[in-house]
């Protein structure tokens, strides 16, 4: 692409609207010994610095605890564009996502900027630099983590951002979005105890991810309430796919003493649990009960249809992006943590035991 | 949102840029009797033109037959940013389309920008404002249509853009991707008839669709190259969801003497058979088969798991992006039309027929 970037248009702009924080731009490049115009180029997401100088106008920048003023826009690259970032763009889950936060940036007359992270989990400096560059309003970033010294970089350059489905849980300052997956966990398993199962097996997301430690936190204290054992051999983490679910279940069903139930991770990696009963010679859910996580379309039309906790997810997109126009327009927030309610959908996945395991 | 717009920083420039055509913006400007400036707002998207004015100008670019002279960029406009217009967000064969284009764009280091048009099938003016106002590189339309008026907007402004199944046939100058629904329509339809079914029924998307009436087509030559009558009141137009596979699946196999078999608009159409079938009391495939058509992910996990046409959307995605890079590359196309290649996939709902039907 040749044409002059948006970025070539504004570079002359740079230097004279960065002024007037407390910490001027004059004094830190005096003391990186450059332009200013240099530092406001760090500061705008420029690429034309070098990466040694960049570090060390970065570090200064933090160092001095460099803050852009409050309300002191820069003129003409703040513009209509939202970013969404999601961490992996082929799912339906992260798609009812999409069509929450589609939804309230087409009434607000927004424009919405689309990436993806591939499954990386972290952000590039790439993509900061792009969003940056192209003046982005503020950004929606799902199930992606951002590292501390990124969170420091939108911060310093006053770019609110909101994250949904975290993989950590954020520091109290980040605006997050989830829904109550302790709670969700919780249910799912109660339902599987009150059948009469007592040898309930768990499949989660990846472990490290905030959603399945919650997840897992509410099947293990379900069984707590309940007064049944928690077994860790019947716990097993994998992916949010089909091919996880069956590799889990797989293991997990080809036990001498397999569970009589399984509760997984969503609504894909159940379809895996099927799977995985279906190779086994076992009837669902006359060998194995199946619970599932999302609620997705498709979950109604499994056979059997699957019993699943259903999350709300085009709300959880509603929700994070109104919270993220209020911060673009400077309002406070009450809290910086909203979960929305989960809620358990019983199909024909689920029934008590039976057979030589009941 | 109360920063100045990237619009109002660029109207300065606007009047200046515009005057390299053969038919100069002075000339319309004086036989409009406004200002050039007034012209090249209305050029580049911008709103604060009263409509009758608006009107005026558009009328006199249309017939004086204004084209932007190819290659002269307008200095600073272009951003780095393609639009994605789909018709509904809310499905996962737009989301297939949506994964190949997004892998593109990244792959390019560019941004992708997605709309829905909610199933309004047709773009508002807003929206093609706004893709001028912010600069859009090019627009990738799926299933969503333009109005020749819009098409000659676009083509006034040099702004590139490729359709990926076009609500109706393109005109011949429009570059466009689709699959070959005659093809895979055909397909299906023979691979009932080989399997001994005498009466087949075919359920549509909406019927207006390019890529509805292409695959019926296809149903309709398989019947005849097998010197089978075709019968009018075995095909139904529905929606492409599955309430709309219900309802016509429904209807059809209510009849005194049923079809034998199915042949769906879409994967999840083709639930709503499978539904439809569940309530009649009949089994698939024993009773009824049933033919998708997507090839979607789910198909696979369906019971029993779907035969189905797939559809490369990925492939689709990728190839309308690509097409649109080279377009805004200036470069010629051998093809303004390509189709991808369907696929018959196999599974388990089609079975030779039987009962007192076959």
């Amino acid at each position: 692409m040749a044409w002059p970037s948006i970025e070539q248009h504004f570079s002359k702009l740079g230097g004279k609207t960065m002024s007037t924080g407390k910490l001027t731009l004059t004094a830190i490049a005096r003391e990186a010994n450059v332009a200013v115009s240099t530092v406001s180029k760090v500061l705008n997401g420029h690429t034309d610095v070098s990466p040694s100088t960049r570090r060390t106008i970065e570090r200064l920048l933090a160092d001095r605890g460099y803050q852009r003023p409050r309300g002191a826009r820069r003129p003409g690259r703040r513009t209509d564009l939202i970013d969404l970032v999601i961490n992996q763009l082929d799912s339906v889950w992260g798609l009812s996502i999409l069509t929450g936060v589609e939804e309230v940036i087409e009434e607000a007359g927004l424009s919405l900027v689309v990436s993806s992270v591939h499954n990386r989990q972290s952000l590039t400096r790439r993509w900061l630099e792009s969003l940056l560059a192209r003046g982005s309003a503020g950004a929606i970033l799902v199930l992606s983590e951002l590292t501390a010294q990124q969170r420091d970089d939108l911060g310093r350059r006053n770019l609110p951002f909101v994250v949904v489905d975290g993989v950590s849980q954020p520091p109290p300052d980040v605006p997050s979005i989830g829904a109550t997956n302790f709670t969700g966990g919780y249910a799912a398993t109660e339902h599987l105890i009150q059948l009469g199962h007592r040898r309930i097996a768990a499949i989660g997301g990846p472990e490290q991810l905030q959603c399945t430690r919650a997840r897992i936190a509410g099947y293990r204290a379900a069984l707590d309430s309940f007064g049944q054992p928690y077994d860790r051999s019947l716990v097993r983490y994998s992916n949010f796919q089909h091919d996880g679910g069956l590799r889990a279940a797989g293991e997990l069903l080809g036990r001498p003493e397999r569970p009589t139930a399984v509760f997984a991770g969503s609504d894909q990696q159940a379809t895996g649990v099927y799977e995985a009963a279906r190779r086994a010679g076992l009837s669902i859910p006359g060998d194995v009960s199946v619970v599932g996580f999302d609620g997705l379309n498709f979950a109604e039309w499994t056979a059997p249809p699957l019993t699943t906790v259903r999350q709300p997810l085009h709300e959880m997109g509603v929700a994070a992006t109104r919270t993220l126009l209020r911060l673009i327009n400077g309002e406070r927030l009450e809290s910086t943590r909203i979960e929305l309610a989960t809620e358990l959908v019983v199909r024909n996945s689920t029934a008590p035991p039976s057979g030589p395991f009941a």
